[in-house]
């Protein structure tokens, strides 16, 4: 279960240690999306995204025998570098699972903070697998990118500080990939305003969660096409489907054009780097995917995390 | 004269309109730059400059007669489109007069805002004298880039917001081109905090305030070559001069790689769009340019109005 009251530890335990992230607004933004809109700018967040609240969140929630004995996450993305730098904070060991062709500045990043990266070959060997090898071996505890209440608790923070600064939204539009965000802001959003409608936003390609809603149980996809390369799950998670199911209104779909177009007017507009994935609310609003006229809408930006000589093929394409 | 109830005036006739620009910190930064640095990031004011903060006081500071005539500002940059956006928020005509070869995106942005773009061609002809004639002609009020003390007052207000987020700063970094921001902030920062040191910061090449300090009197040095557009004032102002040598501990200098790099870095790790003149605060501390070995450095980031196009190329060279 995840109650609202986690979610107020979870702020207790981020208080001083997270970034409380500006709520950045833009008359040009809200003249062109037809609605006031308030950006949660949570690529301004500690290693670049949201994520860091709930790994440190679920960290924190540990035993301190626990904790000690070391922390294991496998990814190659913002979780990776939330959880090592998690674990740096907590000053005790961490070991990221990534594929063997990882960027080399993801690589870099989640070194910097100081933990080791073990490689797996992506095409022949499952990830979890070698995960749970690399957990016996060195009695590491797993940090879940999303299906972990205390992830999804962290998480809701994001929310919850939202509508601290900005209580009266009638909607609020967050991205989903395993579900570990939406779950944590719809829980801290629908406890503190019960009229808020909360909508999902995934790629267009990257639509299990959508596919999952309709037909009333988890659906896989396989991994998704799309350069939201946080957003490629291919299913929503077990615990945070049901959450999902429970508290959040629809699903809105937009294309990778889509996000590039926002993303390039948030960069030339608003002066804030967001990655595709941290992109997929606003390019909802900026392309009209449903229709929030007169309304004020809050969006997580959950992340700014981009390899620039990426940022430079897309802005120039 | 410029006191300190004059920025605490332009603080209450901006509030509820300027941005309130939150204060970005960055772990990676500060371990780079050996000290903890603060950033007032006026890179998302309105308009995307600092230069909002002064236009819009100055009009405020207008009596209602001379403000409904129209507002004059000569300018291709930031200062343009602050004025048009004040005089928009203030529901009176506006006129800028721009060079001929200005950027098109500065003159669409300037007209976006509703104001008149007047062309002049700037190698024949002496922009104030065009200036003051449309000025004549059209009754005009002109709003000065920065040696007018409504000007500086307004500018100086980021200054006051950030020494109240921060109040215990040892040091404070400005920008350095005509002075009407460091005018206004030094006169904030010494008031509330006497201890505090400040200092400009201006490019390698368009030094002409150092020079000016060093030898006691207004200096000439023509239109510096810089990527530093926002800089390249020749000389310092008449009035705000003598600020500048009573408050100012001294200028650094920062070359033109060294901002590129520093912009860069804020980009890509703190995920903020700086332009090349707001980033040279930053750049002084990046590149070691004086020793503020562990103690607490404001600095303010003034603007984020960079040509997407000429990033790309900044980025990739």
């Amino acid at each position: 279960m995840l109650t609202f009251d986690d979610i107020l530890a979870a702020q207790t335990r981020l208080h001083g240690i997270a970034h409380r992230t500006p709520v950045l607004t833009s008359q040009q933004f809200n003249e062109r999306a037809g609605c006031e809109v308030f950006f949660k700018a949570e690529n301004l967040q500690r290693a670049g995204a949201f994520k860091f609240r709930g790994a440190y969140n679920c960290l924190a929630a540990m035993d301190e025998a626990e904790r000690q004995r070391g922390i294991l996450a496998f990814s190659s993305g913002n979780h990776a570098q939330a959880v090592a730098l998690a674990a740096k904070l907590f000053n005790v060991p961490a070991a990221i699972v990534m594929p063997n062709d990882a960027p080399a500045i993801k690589v870099a990043g989640t070194r910097g903070y100081g933990a080791e990266v073990i490689f797996y070959d992506r095409y022949h060997v499952n990830r979890e697998e070698v995960g749970r090898q690399v957990s016996e071996e060195k009695g590491y505890a797993i940090v879940p990118p999303f299906d972990d209440y205390r992830v999804m608790a962290g998480q809701g923070t994001a929310a919850l500080e939202l509508l601290e600064d900005i209580p009266e939204l009638d909607a609020l539009l967050v991205c989903v990939s395993g579900g570990g965000l939406i779950a944590g802001c719809a829980t801290a959003a629908k406890h503190l305003r019960p009229a808020i409608r909360v909508f999902g936003v995934e790629p267009e390609t990257g639509n299990d969660t959508l596919l999952s809603l309709r037909k009333g149980e988890r659906v896989d996809i396989g991994v998704p096409q799309t350069i939201a390369d946080g957003l490629q799950v291919n299913a929503p998670g077990k615990l945070t489907f049901p959450i999902v199911q429970r508290l959040v209104e629809d699903i809105l779909l937009v294309s990778d054009e889509e996000m590039i177009a926002t993303m390039r007017f948030m960069l030339e507009r608003m002066k804030v780097l967001v990655e595709p994935s941290g992109a997929v609310g606003a390019a909802a609003l900026f392309h009209h995917k449903f229709d929030f006229a007169g309304e004020r809408v809050g969006v997580i930006l959950s992340g700014g995390n981009v390899d620039l000589a990426k940022l430079g093929e897309w802005l120039s394409a």
